[in-house]
């Protein structure tokens, strides 16, 4: 997902009344136990692993307030406030932008940290502190790269619950999640029903559609064929940074719209009046923002992760995993109350996407309510419809 | 443009009644005169230059029915029939196909070579038998690779006329495009508005979107940034496949629809009933489709090439370069009779966009008709929509 916060109307510092202020990541060692390792969907065994999360606001007595974000593709568990101490590839960033989900967290906002106990994880598999393909592997000592085993959606849902256990919360008052992190909800509420009293999910849905796939397809393979790849295997030599590049430039059109392009951009050439006519420079602002945004990527993103995290959008199918296909089977184990949010223009998870769940959930007879805001900002509009996205939220979280 | 052809119902074997037959290209030398250059609109001269063509059924006394096809991005001269001399980078490939729109052009089809001396010339820039920068430059000795000069849409209608006229055409019958073919057709009207009796343009419009620049702008950095691409030097070693191929898989996506990739492929695994659980191989149908078209295209398509023609699709903006920015003013060129015909799920070049060509020529008071296909087919709708295309064209080409 991308977060350039370019709509992004305010930043809050840290010192603002609404911020949570200065955070500081923390990391939770689980499946230590040799006894009792993770066994993942597609098999593998493995432990421990580590979690990182932030947490936001106070856990009360009775565990009963805790709502946990799920991030997206490339999200980390910093969704909130000002990182006192970044570090590694983040650090240049989070100098410069509060966590990924600030506008929604802290005190008096959407989610309101004064009342909720508002709990982040990075997903395993990620290179945002989570063990992931560039984490060292205790039995060699080496990065895991692509022996790192495949993970799944179920498996990150497994992860998280576990790790919620760990803080002592049994039932969460809300999971909230957009795209991917959308997913993970969705998981959370049909493998864990009695310990989800809600979720909202925006712009996310059971699947990616089969152009979804598609896009993630050609992602991976500008990944996998760059020279510096080496089967994953580049942790002491250059990354594949153009591959890496490419497939984040083709992710970020997915996640625009051609109104928002067009109003932003169009035609409108770089810093000139008529172009240079050249094939391998930038002429168009459109490419220039491409270029930009996929240079500031790969600073900071491992290519390997890139492949684990859209490999597990790519499986990730709710009915066939719990309903033999059927939809509404499957929704009719949910007990959360649901709220799903499509918007108009967003073409990777369509609101046509979207309303196959909602259509299945009534079937089902679960609560849920559905809106489809009117946006020409295309998927990343959960992050950027800020005000519509608040009222939904707050409306969602009041009782 | 892809053509894969896997949508089209029948195909014409040489012996066919309404088969053109064997076919067999021709090349003319044009601007051999070295007083009389090609001075291109980027501003660089050259000359003499080749084009290849072909052409079907005979030329009239009067000259007067002449039918210019315009090929798309990818396509060449071999419009219809079967190539009875395939040789270079299309042998296989034409061995097993007719021209790619053999299913319009034909004794008796809709664009009718017993009425008509249809003729279509391969692109300048093109790989495909026209002089581009896999061609050897005269001068050097060496292949042009990014020292060919930049052409345009213009330069191409320019070109294209040029031909015509050698062969004694003053004045097309009609001018027959889709996508960039069309892009093409419309400037033939707009710079040559006497000697252009009709034009149909087919999921084409006088721009293309942003998403469109975006799309060529990725499809571009894979190419260069692919190790072998060496800065367009790569004749005589190993061509940058990895790169051409990810450029073509992206736009493979771009040609569909979700609709009709749903259709085909949803999420259908390949050749298996459960995951493998990899990263770097093929796990859906649509995975293994990309990867196909892929490779059968890279077989058969020169990069540098495919960096000019996007390039050249990316510049053209009929409104700035013949109205100052105003497509009614640009329109009230047009003396051509113009169809234009869009597709409902085309979202490369949206109904929306050609509709305000259309708009543009209407409040221009030009003789403008237009008909928006429903179809699930994508960009691809114009070559596979084969029975709705060939009734608009011959009403079209009825007087």
């Amino acid at each position: 997902m991308s977060v350039d916060g370019d709509e992004i109307k305010e930043i809050h510092g840290p010192d603002h009344p609404e911020s949570v202020g200065w955070t500081k990541s923390q990391k939770m060692e689980l499946f230590a136990d040799p006894d009792n390792p993770l066994t993942l969907e597609a098999g593998w065994v493995i432990g421990p692993i580590e979690s990182e999360y932030e947490t936001y606001g106070k856990l009360n007595d009775s565990a009963s307030n805790a709502v946990l974000i799920c991030h997206a593709l490339t999200g980390d568990a910093h969704a909130a406030g000002w990182d006192s101490n970044p570090v590694g590839p983040l650090r240049e960033y989070r100098k410069k932008k509060p966590g990924w989900w600030d506008t929604m967290i802290g005190p008096g906002k959407a989610i309101d940290t004064s009342r909720f106990f508002v709990i982040c994880i990075n997903v395993l598999g990620s290179c945002y502190g989570s063990t992931g393909p560039s984490s060292v592997n205790p039995e060699t000592g080496q990065p895991w790269g692509l022996r790192f085993p495949v993970v799944t959606v179920g498996d990150w849902a497994r992860v998280q619950m576990e790790l919620l256990t760990r803080l002592g919360i049994y039932r969460l008052r809300a999971v909230i999640g957009g795209s991917m992190g959308g997913q993970i909800g969705l998981e959370m509420a049909l493998a864990y029903p009695d310990r989800v009293r809600s979720m909202a999910i925006l712009s996310a849905g059971h699947r990616v559609t089969t152009q979804g796939l598609a896009f993630n397809a050609v992602g991976r393979h500008a990944i996998i064929n760059d020279p510096n790849f080496k089967s994953g295997d580049y942790y002491l030599g250059p990354p594949p940074l153009s591959g890496l590049a490419a497939a984040r430039m083709m992710a970020q059109i997915t996640y625009l719209s051609e109104e928002s392009m067009g109003n932003k951009f169009g035609r409108r050439l770089r810093g000139k009046d008529s172009p240079d006519f050249t094939l391998t420079g930038i002429e168009f602002e459109m490419e220039s923002y491409l270029n930009h945004q996929a240079e500031s990527f790969v600073a900071r993103y491992d290519a390997n992760s890139y492949l684990y995290i859209t490999r597990a959008m790519d499986y990730y199918e709710a009915a066939e995993k719990w309903g033999s296909g059927d939809l509404a089977k499957t929704a009719a184990r949910i007990k959360a109350k649901t709220m799903v949010v499509s918007f108009s223009s967003d073409w990777l998870f369509p609101p046509e996407l979207c309303r196959e769940l909602v259509s299945a959930m009534c079937l089902a007879g679960c609560p849920v309510s559905y809106v489809n805001i009117p946006s020409r900002y295309g998927h990343d509009a959960f992050l950027v419809e800020t005000e519509a996205v608040r009222r939904l939220i707050r409306i969602f979280l009041k009782d």
